[in-house]
């Protein structure tokens, strides 16, 4: 992995990487924010997975959540939304919800997208075991955090490797891609028609399932535009429920999908993963 | 003025409007934050002027000063950074530094630029005058803050008007546009070549020919890849010490010329300016 930036920022470093991708055969960028106590030893690592057209700068540029990454000792890692590159197969009309910036963080397994997006082996094995062998990050204490697609990500990752992460949260999470017209799309396409394969990337069937129990943190803006056909964060209330799986899922009255809304409560996540990823 | 973006954020409103300029003979945009105290009564205000190559918009996304403006109850004023339109005359290379996103606050007195480019008189007169018609601001309450172009205008509209600002403070300003080749190509094009002129915009001249004093708090990089040619901060810190005009010049050692610099201290600027706003 090759540094390509670095801009000092509330007393840490943050840096931008390049590196080529075994897993998914091509070319990435990704972030790290490294928190001022990284000087001096090993800190804790909170992944950050984007949503629907972003790459890894963006979360970086306007989230705000450096200056809380710093307070709580944690680095941040974004890595981009999908595979990159001009090999690398788009939905056929450049539609924003498939293909480049939209890997939805699951393997995929139809042809032709199964040779390069995987990004759900990216996020999980192969990204966190590059970084451990380059910068003082402590991957035994990791949580991970996103917003809507990224959100799903967040989820699923963390729901099927308990034993990985101490924490997530999630910002206007995709709750049920089973049940909405992103998921479908994005499933159908990536994964096939089976609908069982989907469950396993499905948050609110992976709740029903989960015989471990993770800290979960939810925030969902009342104004958000995708909220009743798109994210359907009532399917995960119920899940939660069904399942007498606890979890703190927290309606914000005003907000919608944007940057503002994560903004205003990044400080409370990041306070949220500090409490486990301290420990 | 016509509303065309609204976000919440951290309890407050993120407002965008659009408006036909008469000072500038075009139509313009701008942005507004209002904190949560505007919803019960006027609000102080701190206007914010950009850099080289920024709208309206970029501070309000990467600077991360909502939060701080919520705690204070001040209102953010982002104008933009030029005229703008398909009849407002460019740079003719379309250089960067002149022209369109480099207004450089001032009126221009040469032709073709004397048409539109007259910032000064928008950012101190009509901008002021049409928010105090629509929106709950306390403009007897104002500060003024700025980064590199923007930290030039800065200073130079509350030196040039003490009794209209109680605070300005300046990320990384350029200090002094006689002595370094930006402002000699930005003066130059719009004011001429009487140098004579350039004085009444420069801020270490000002310095020296103050009569009265403003709290000023000025931030600037170490590592600013601008710092030795363009900005010049050891002549703002000598016009200071001849002038003996008080004033805090702190270098902030690593940092660059980026947003992350703004983001890490512009909590500072708006405690900073509160303490004299809420007076």
């Amino acid at each position: 992995m090759k540094q390509v930036v670095e801009n000092k920022c509330f007393g840490g470093r943050q840096l931008r990487f390049t590196h080529s991708s075994e897993v998914l055969d091509c070319d990435m960028h990704f972030s790290v924010y490294l928190p001022p106590r990284a000087e001096t030893a090993p800190v804790p690592v909170l992944y950050w997975l984007s949503g629907l057209t972003c790459t890894d700068e963006n979360f970086v540029a306007k989230a705000g959540a450096q200056q809380f990454a710093a307070r709580e000792g944690v680095a941040l890692v974004a890595p981009d939304t999908s595979p990159r590159g001009a090999d690398v197969p788009d939905d056929p009309a450049g539609a924003y919800d498939f293909g480049l910036g939209a890997g939805f963080y699951v393997n995929a397994t139809e042809p032709p997208w199964n040779r390069h997006y995987r990004m759900y082996d990216y996020v999980v094995d192969e990204l966190p075991a590059l970084l451990a062998r380059a910068l003082p990050l402590d991957n035994g204490r990791a949580g991970i955090c996103g917003h809507s697609m990224g959100g799903h990500g967040a989820l699923i990752i963390a729901l099927k490797n308990p034993d990985r992460y101490r924490s997530v949260s999630a910002f206007a999470p995709i709750c049920s891609p089973l049940n909405c017209p992103w998921g479908e799309k994005a499933l159908g396409g990536y994964l096939g028609t089976d609908r069982r394969q989907w469950e396993a990337n499905d948050t609110t069937a992976l709740v029903r399932a989960a015989t471990e129990r993770l800290p979960i943190l939810v925030d969902q803006g009342e104004a958000d535009e995708f909220l009743a056909e798109q994210l359907r964060t009532e399917l995960l209330v119920a899940a939660s429920a069904e399942a007498q799986y606890p979890m703190e899922i927290r309606r914000q009255p005003g907000y919608d999908h944007s940057y503002f809304f994560i903004a205003s409560f990044i400080g409370d996540h990041l306070r949220f993963h500090g409490q486990y990823l301290n420990k």
